[in-house]
């Protein structure tokens, strides 16, 4: 039988028990999706708690693992009232239920280092979901630019995107996908509307999708037909393209957050651009389209291989456009490896 | 300027500030979706602070209103300094905020409650928002039966219904579509999948979009052709749209939710079905796909007009089949108007 992430997890933490509530960590300790439950493992083994919504998929996806299925009964207490000490995320755990297990008597134990470690870098069968994400992303992106036409709103576009995605098998988006028309695009986080496309408009997509659990995460900026207006775009679309491939080429294990946020915000600087770039480089990406690790400008925590994250550098000039280019890349051998890769050569539709 | 629900929350919380920042309750007091962001109220005013990504965006939906916007700078600490009493919805509150404000000496009270009544009865805009979820769900769904094909997969079908959504006007689903083949509805919440169509299958699909934010939720059980082996299935499908008719014509503002669901659940009953009726009748449906009221046997609160939940009775035979029959539901003037109302006659496609 292979050891399960819950098991690895108890060990890591160390506690008597370790107790999870948290909708993505129970994903990690069990790979099974679920919007209710608790993981409870201890010396004896690991359980897995839900409701009857769930128990007969749970059963079905979790034998032949070490979890076993229980249907939870309420309240929590009886299933935790023999243990001395628990381990708890305290940053995913809600005061009552902290407040509740200290007044039982609990010893409180904090179990999110050991998950922010084990999840930020991914096993085998987690670079797979994520690199079949990145995939269909990056074929659903290829399949949807012959369908822009002049006319359509930015909604259509996301749903044209989004449909591509889905029959191309993806469970979903990794998130609200972003699609921003012309002066639209100067707003890093848009709220795709119903603005409709012209002729020389810039347009900018950020996009993702869910396979197994595992988010992709892509940008991409270009023009649809070129009016002539726009040489300032172009020359930033250069810088930003160029601080996107710095990274992609210089990033190495061992470094912090910081440093390769560097790599993009240093040449950024050289051309007074790194005042318009206002996010930071980019942040880890697994079963969270945002979590650990964190690259940007207050990253100390140094960079391992297995790490998935986003390169995604951006200019914005409220109210003009705004380009970012962003692609989900990995640290493997000390290189960054490229997961989506669709052309980033300034394309005019 | 039209009073904000910030400037209702914080006369109903009475406490010297109000300081909010998940993410729901944001979006109920600003009107505007963002993924961080703090609200925080006083005897001054309302203040929206959040980062570069959304201030842009911020300033233009919340001019004109009783809410300022302004950049946030970390800590949270140097936001609130000036205050001893700090109001926090403590259920959605991680432990370490709570200590790190209690740290600091403030008196931390509890705005949950505030916004739990003031959520579950919807304002004239929510409503319509809510509607129009609903009649774009509604639209989608009667777009997609002519699309179903023999050989189709869960996932395309879901796709399709998703696609329909978002060109219908929806920003997006307002949770994972499910879409269950034959056996697979018989889990009542089924992880769409690449199970193929075949003739005869019993199709369940539970789906719902978001519009300005706000959700609808519907589910429909039917036939892809008869081949004569549903006899059963027939007879169940009749009790269960009974079930669901009944809490339509019989439940009024003033009944608890245990009194509404027991309108399902009794009749069910009768036929020895209640057991397999695995869940709860429904759910309050606004910001949040499930929120306060909550229409179950354990329900203690009294329904009002104004609030909008699902009635979605459901008969669950493990590994043969599942029905779910639901619509959004809203109480006015003391009597249930369906919000979703698409055709629920036994339908053989």
């Amino acid at each position: 039988m292979k050891e399960s992430n819950a098991s690895k997890i108890y060990k890591a933490v160390g506690a008597e028990a370790v107790l999870t509530e948290a909708s993505d960590l129970r994903k990690y300790l069990t790979g099974f999706s679920t919007s209710f439950g608790y993981v409870l493992s201890d010396k004896d083994g690991n359980v897995f708690y839900t409701d009857s919504r769930y128990l007969e998929g749970a059963k079905n996806a979790l034998t032949g693992t070490d979890i076993a299925v229980r249907q939870y009964e309420a309240p929590l207490e009886n299933i935790i009232k023999n243990y001395k000490q628990i381990a708890i995320p305290l940053d995913k755990t809600f005061y009552p239920v902290y407040e509740k297990l200290k007044n039982a008597g609990h010893e409180i134990v904090d179990s999110l280092p050991a998950f922010v470690s084990a999840m930020a870098v991914k096993g085998a069968s987690e670079k797979e979901n994520i690199k079949k994400a990145c995939e269909i992303a990056d074929k659903s992106f290829v399949g949807l630019l012959p369908l822009i036409k002049e006319g359509m709103s930015e909604n259509e576009v996301a749903a044209h995107l989004e449909f591509l995605m889905r029959t191309n098998g993806a469970s979903g988006t990794s998130f609200d996908t972003i699609v921003a028309f012309g002066e639209n695009s100067s707003v890093p986080h848009h709220e795709t509307g119903d603005r409709k496309l012209k002729f020389g408009d810039i347009v900018l997509i950020d996009f993702g999708c869910k396979y197994n659990g595992y988010c992709s995460d892509c940008t991409r900026t270009f023009l649809f037909g070129d009016d002539g207006k726009h040489e300032e775009f172009k020359e930033v679309y250069g810088r930003v393209l160029t601080a996107h491939m710095l990274v992609k080429q210089k990033a190495t294990d061992g470094m912090t957050g910081l440093q390769v946020d560097a790599l993009a915000r240093d040449f950024l600087k050289e051309y007074g651009l790194d005042k318009l770039f206002t996010h930071s480089l980019g942040h880890g990406i697994g079963i969270n389209i945002h979590e650990f690790p964190f690259i940007s400008p207050k990253g100390q925590d140094k960079l391992k291989n297995g790490m998935v994250f986003s390169d995604e550098p951006g200019v914005y000039l409220e109210g003009k456009f705004g380009i970012r280019i962003e692609d989900t890349v990995m640290l493997e051998d000390g290189k960054i490896i490229s997961l989506t890769d669709s052309d980033k050569k300034l394309l005019i539709l």
